[in-house]
């Protein structure tokens, strides 16, 4: 696969300062068909390599519980930037920056940014490289350019599928939001967390484009969906399995909150959260999702019930207003 | 649900005596809408039950690693007996045995059986209950009965998913087998792994019918797919990651054998094997699958590449003939 860095030297370089025997690769779907190629280099260096077939979308999914399973030795992670603070294998983080030319796509953008001045930049991992860049782009052309830094990501101007908080730590200075990187993905994470007119430029396509129908669909929805939920009575809170996303404690405090407004609620765990895992439960009314918020959000067309984020539940027993949530942003925080 | 015994009352026994504060609820597909309602059962007497999500299709997927990820202390699993010999937590198997009477059923199975005199008896663990009945109406009508007993069952006549020892054991007494049950899953199963004529008695339906159709187009398919994979320079050796599917050991020996024919082979990990997942792989040609055996058997239609058993892949590079492995059984054993 062209146009992205899978630092294979790297690679070599650590299987061999570990002494690993047996090295468990983990690509998210659009890399897993480098698997392949990359599990051929790690065998002619020594080592055995495996190569996880499990869907993956983030660093929260880190297949830590797989490894052990499997005595792997070593974990290589493609195409995300280490999220948990400790994992239980020793795990290198492959990130896999893209090497495709940006400016194109940035020119296309600045007609759609012609009315705002002050700009806020944020990228994917794999487009950090080219942040300066596209900041000189801009600047060229008269913006006054603002890259966050909560200091909660790797690195700043750096958006993951979950966490905005570098945009949210700038969204107050800034007229508007380009996002640079490819799918509207982490574009439309951007718009949802900040409620600011956001751009994405795409290197991929070599084009630009205005997010903010997209995400406005997207918080009609959600609105219709926290309606919905509004006269459910029972609620199935569904615990994420992936390491980076259970969060039992939130869990149970929904549960007992849900109680307490006099609903029932039950507690269901899963790895993998789609339309077939909760059709299982017909009497469950309304699910609460305390797993990766992008299931609620994304994919609420697929789920014949309304699946809340833990935020959205707040709103529909009335503990928290629409208009805060909004504010504060789509996702927790 | 009625129609099974869900031992509400010997759960409650084992949450007393074990002190339990934290329950998993582990369901097959076909009994997960009860969970909600067993974990009310299960709140009431003071434990706090979790309902798992994920699909489960038999003993062999027990939820040890979610429970443990969890802090469970009590696994209650339903719908299967007890396939691994010892578990990281402590588990109970409820087998849901059915409550649906079955003599109509076998009543309609006594004309197609006709033609036969000595019957292998064969059921899921759901109909144990019943087999010396159904021995007794067969009997009463001159037929002789003979109910497996291998030893590697938790009871004679029973036979899982993936565990034909029981009727295996008998083949070569019996002129027919008569399963008991719903569904075609396990008559199929029998069919296969014993090329003896096979009738289901479905209780649910109260009717019967022969099998051996649907078994002979699955042996058509499995020809296909291993003449396929005959060409194959490209093999990806599925590990399956559920805790009584994991085989890493014969994956090895897989992979070693493919490349002393000068194949190519990678070894892949999945807890779910779908068409979704080999998909990600374009570059490979076939698949071996070390995991559930079913998942080649029932499902090859889905499947765009041939994904072969580990008996099938041992037709296909030579090493076994395609006549020997139907004797002995579609099943690994």
């Amino acid at each position: 696969m062209k146009g992205f860095d899978f630092e294979e030297e790297r690679i070599k370089q650590e299987i061999t300062k570990l002494g690993a025997k047996r090295v468990l690769l983990q690509l998210p779907e659009g890399l897993k068909p480098e698997g392949l190629r990359l599990a051929k280099i790690i065998e002619k260096n020594g080592a055995l390599p495996i190569i996880s077939g499990d869907p993956c979308y983030g660093a929260c999914d880190i297949a830590v519980n797989e490894a052990e399973s499997l005595d792997v030795d070593l974990i290589v992670h493609f195409g995300h930037s280490k999220l948990l603070m400790h994992e239980r294998v020793p795990t290198i983080y492959v990130e896999a920056r893209a090497t495709v030319p940006v400016d194109k796509a940035v020119e296309q953008a600045l007609p759609l940014l012609s009315r705002h001045v002050k700009i806020g930049l944020a990228t994917s991992v794999q487009h950090l490289e080219v942040l300066n860049q596209v900041r000189e782009i801009l600047v060229r052309n008269g913006k006054t350019v603002i890259i966050g830094d909560s200091g909660q990501m790797s690195y700043p101007g750096q958006v993951s599928g979950c966490n905005y908080s570098n945009v949210k730590s700038i969204a107050d200075e800034v007229d508007a939001f380009l996002f640079v990187g490819g799918g509207l993905f982490h574009a439309l994470g951007v718009a949802l967390s900040t409620s600011k007119p956001t751009v994405i430029a795409d290197p991929y396509d070599n084009r630009a484009f205005s997010i903010d129908d997209e995400a406005q669909k997207i918080i009609k929805q959600r609105w219709a969906s926290i309606e919905e939920a509004r006269s459910a009575k029972t609620f199935g809170v569904v615990i994420g399995l992936k390491p980076g996303q259970k969060r039992v404690d939130e869990a149970l405090k929904i549960k007992n909150l849900a109680q307490k407004h006099g609903d029932a609620a039950y507690l269901l765990a899963a790895k993998e959260i789609n339309p077939e895992t909760l059709l299982e439960f017909p009497s469950v009314d309304a699910y609460v999702n305390t797993a990766c918020p992008r299931i609620s959000l994304d994919a609420s067309g697929k789920f014949s019930k309304p699946v809340l984020t833990i935020n959205e539940f707040m709103v529909a027993i009335g503990e928290a207003s629409w208009e805060n949530m909004l504010k504060k942003g789509l996702f927790e925080s």
